[in-house]
């Protein structure tokens, strides 16, 4: 993978060595000794612990050891609600999911919808605030109880979120953000001031509760940035540094790079018809040869193929059927065609039943906002 | 008047070139005409407008079409709190009273705690937020009426406040505000975004209540910076730019400069004890001579001496009083004990009056405030 790569909270692109990745942000690898102690706390451990789709953390250790000597801890993660969401979108949710239940977690959940309206051109803050719906809907759909679930909408909670916000900032200069975020003397007011707004729900629960409450962030690894500088501040306001656990992307269904809205083809939308489903995965890019008779002669190569990607992602819970599929597919047992379908009856199940929940949780979604 | 002199929100010292500063910040005279106007529409001038305390302006002209044209104005203004109340802040809140009253508009007072609290090395939000509260009573004590006078304390009002400036902020670059404020990549973000805040309260009427709604502005000149960034950004998110008059600043009772809470023997307080204000007062700079012999033979100079300046100002409603005081000083048959012991009594009175108002405010408080 010599590929030039970039990525940004703004910007993924690129074949993406996570190694690179690792070093290049100063984060440290989910170890063995890491993944056998959330095994043991567990019970169990989540396929995206097992197969490293969460793959680099910090701090990660010290959650387990606060949860070990009692201490609970908030999940925080976060969404800018620019459009629909899709499955790349729903990749940390599921996995935040399972440390909620599993560590009994309250989850703290952003919808930036600031942000958007501040950063795109396009976009005006009525779409932004409809997306922020839109999009807490499919949050909702995966499970997450209202009980121990607080969905924040900025601008709906923004008194809460900008007198937190306030504090931070009063520690963080234009040159920091300009390093940190590549911000210039362009970059709009609004923008320069937005990452202390990010970084206002690691503290929400300290403030509310009058204690110090650490909290443990699931994300892809582009939002990294937001959280070096809350890091740098949190001590100078009396908080614990918010600890972190990094995940890859999904890869989009077209050739390299993560699946990404602006490319709607190489997209699976939870709100996409079930059946346009299919269209998609089998026009996906997968490992096949030309011909059949190549395939069967000389095997696929999974390691490039989409479609293996989303079962070994999210679709195929069964470590030893991802095996079997990978060597199936390696031999020429195993036709592009017939795993293409095989991927694409997953998907319509999960999807039919993901809508379903979705338009339930219309009329349940006033539990879960914060609004000022 | 040839001395250096510094203007900006942050500091204003040496002996101010009002006609400069005209000149340097772009605005207009206030001129005969615009008087007049003012006198046949309210009926009488403000002591404030025949002396010339407030002298500049932009749009006032525009504001008194629209009123004429049956179009209602609000008026803005607002306080740093960062310390108590003197004298000198209360300067153009007494024409912003009379304002009021003559044209029955609805006043939005700002609290900027929360600038104060981030530019500040020293100030928690603890004391900036108790600071608003004290600030309120003496706003209040002045004769504001509940039923038409707003006060934003900033943390108080953050999610309305901070739901306009996004929508400011996005039209304003940090170039800009560095040129405007003289902001630098060390500032915080915090301060960045600021001008956003300070900005929001003019189109709060307008969001609110759904319609484009003037706004008039009633400050000390060193503000207008902020309402030259705001009236650059209004028609782009579709208000009125926000009108101004500016006033000159309340000499101190020291040499030169405003009065400046820096400096508290220069400054009288609203909660100053009203015996201590004769010390103050007796101690002040005057245009006297060193003895009575001379003061009789050669007359004071009242155009340097800082009580003939409170007369003028603050405390001498009778324009003939004034000349008065003026002749009998040049022609040395004032003495300058004679003059500070009855302006003394005048802001005894005064205090008196105000504290008692001052403190029946506390239980009227909670009627002004906006809080989301």
């Amino acid at each position: 993978m010599s590929e030039e790569f970039t990525v940004t909270p703004w910007e993924v692109k690129g074949f993406i060595d996570y190694d690179k990745l690792i070093k290049d942000f100063g984060t440290q690898p989910l170890t063995d000794e890491i993944l056998e102690r959330v095994r043991r706390l567990a019970g169990e451990l989540h396929i995206h612990l097992r197969r490293r789709i969460f793959f680099s953390h910090r701090d990660f250790d010290w959650i387990l050891d606060k949860y070990e000597a009692g201490e609970k801890f908030i999940l925080y993660t976060g969404r800018g609600p620019s459009g629909h969401i899709h499955l790349g979108h729903l990749l940390p949710w599921f996995f935040t999911r399972w440390l909620q239940e599993k560590f009994n977690a309250k989850l703290i959940f952003q919808m930036t919808n600031d942000e958007k309206f501040l950063y795109r051109h396009d976009l005006s803050m009525d779409d932004a605030l409809k997306f922020s719906y839109e999009n807490s809907l499919d949050l909702i759909a995966l499970g997450f109880e209202p009980e121990r679930t607080v969905i924040l909408i900025d601008t709906l909670a923004s008194k809460t979120l900008y007198n937190i916000a306030i504090r931070i900032a009063k520690h963080v200069t234009t040159s920091t953000v300009k390093a940190i975020f590549g911000f210039e003397d362009s970059t709009n007011i609004g923008m320069m001031f937005f990452p202390a707004i990010q970084a206002a729900p690691c503290f929400i629960e300290s403030v509310l509760q009058g204690r110090n409450i650490p909290c443990l962030i699931p994300a892809a690894i582009d939002q990294d940035p937001y959280w070096r500088m809350t890091r740098d501040v949190a001590p100078k306001v009396g908080f614990y540094k918010p600890a972190q656990v990094h995940c890859k992307f999904l890869p989009g269904l077209g050739v390299g790079g993560k699946m990404s809205s602006s490319m709607p083809e190489t997209c699976i939308f939870t709100i996409d018809d079930p059946d346009e489903v299919y269209r998609k995965v089998m026009n996906a890019f997968t490992g096949g040869k030309p011909t059949r008779e190549e395939q069967r002669r000389l095997g696929g190569n999974p390691e490039v193929c989409t479609v293996f990607h989303y079962e070994y992602y999210l679709f195929e819970d069964d470590d030893k059927r991802v095996k079997e599929l990978e060597l199936m597919c390696r031999s020429g047992q195993l036709l592009c065609g017939e795993c293409k379908l095989e991927l694409a009856a997953k998907i319509r199940l999960f999807l039919t039943e993901h809508q379903k929940r979705r338009e339930d949780a219309r009329n349940a979604i006033d539990k879960y906002l914060y609004i000022d």
